[in-house]
């Protein structure tokens, strides 16, 4: 069991690793909300970033239980029938808690791991966050241990009586890929573009 | 505000047309939980579908209030200042009550959609679902009243004496693609691969 458990979050954090966009969803009244946000996973913990007046980040700052969901979509798998096309992803739900980020070595660590998470690399050379941007940050805290993981890898499966059908069946699989960067027009001349913006590699 | 709301509407109809996979969000007894799952539009209603014993596919048959999310990645916003730093996107966030599709004709015509809405051209290749198939499956109906739609598009944005420093700064496009699709390998001989599966479309 143990080892399993162990399997199974080493799954899961490939994929938040992987990924560039979550879903959180919380419920205020009895109105359920879902909203994409970019994240950084630290060790056993999602960090979240937004403006001091983010309503969803206000919401998950106040203990509000929170679920977050990733998900890589891999292929589109086509089966001979209609009822058998499926999908394979990668995905992570998280039933979590948020806390809010208070301890300012924490929270600066948490908005470049954000950046790094994106962009690798990034950090080194952009401006650093000021004093008053940092101010400006809400980041949460949402903690990992709640969690489950679900892959769907291989081919489609038809039942046994549609395998000597005469149609396609196999999959696509898809991949988000990055263009060359394009440089914003009021740059300073004579700044090279690095290369996590001329090859900025694939996910899924 | 007519012409606004139908502009908005439009924005979105775009968006959840070219997106494959949604983010749904419910609350049962206090907790939310969001899952990703496929879905079609058709009119002015989203149909997801699943197994008979799909626990949230239950839920959403059972009244209770519903949060679809559906998010485009379109770039990474590399601004000078780590601050600045954003990402191109188009999202809807559809506030909405499901209710379970009853009519065999409107459950088809979903079935058929959602194949049609993630593969175009192939339900009329697929074996189309038996009787028993249609009864396996559970098919909600989610009207599109209640939704907003947010867009960023653009070159990163800092402030005005950052605009000097010798940081690269601009955009990194992003696209998912698709690979040519591979076989299953128990395909009888001879039956050639369709156009969707070799040049399947780009899509956000």
């Amino acid at each position: 069991m143990k080892e399993r458990a162990s399997y199974e979050r080493e799954v899961a954090y490939a994929i938040l690793d992987e990924a560039l966009l979550c879903h959180i969803g919380f419920s205020v009244d009895g109105s359920t909300t879902v909203l994409p946000t970019t994240y950084a996973r630290v060790d056993d913990s999602l960090y979240v970033h937004g403006a001091l007046a983010n309503h969803m980040l206000g919401v998950l700052a106040n203990d509000t239980p929170a679920c977050v969901s990733v998900t890589l979509l891999d292929a589109l798998v086509l089966a001979r029938a209609s009822f058998h096309h499926s999908m394979n992803y990668r995905s992570v739900v998280i039933f979590t808690k948020g806390t809010k980020v208070e301890d300012p070595t924490e929270k600066l660590a948490a908005l470049n791991a954000i950046v790094e998470h994106v962009v690798p690399g990034r950090t080194s050379d952009a401006r650093p966050p000021s004093e008053a941007e940092l101010r400006a940050s809400l980041v949460i805290r949402l903690p990992i241990e709640e969690f489950s993981a679900k892959v769907r890898v291989g081919p489609p499966i038809d039942d046994a009586e549609d395998l000597n059908l005469p149609i396609w069946a196999g999959i696509v699989p898809l991949q988000m890929i990055a263009g060359v960067g394009i440089t914003d027009p009021i740059l300073i001349p004579g700044v090279c573009a690095p290369s996590y913006a001329t090859h900025y590699p694939p996910r899924a």
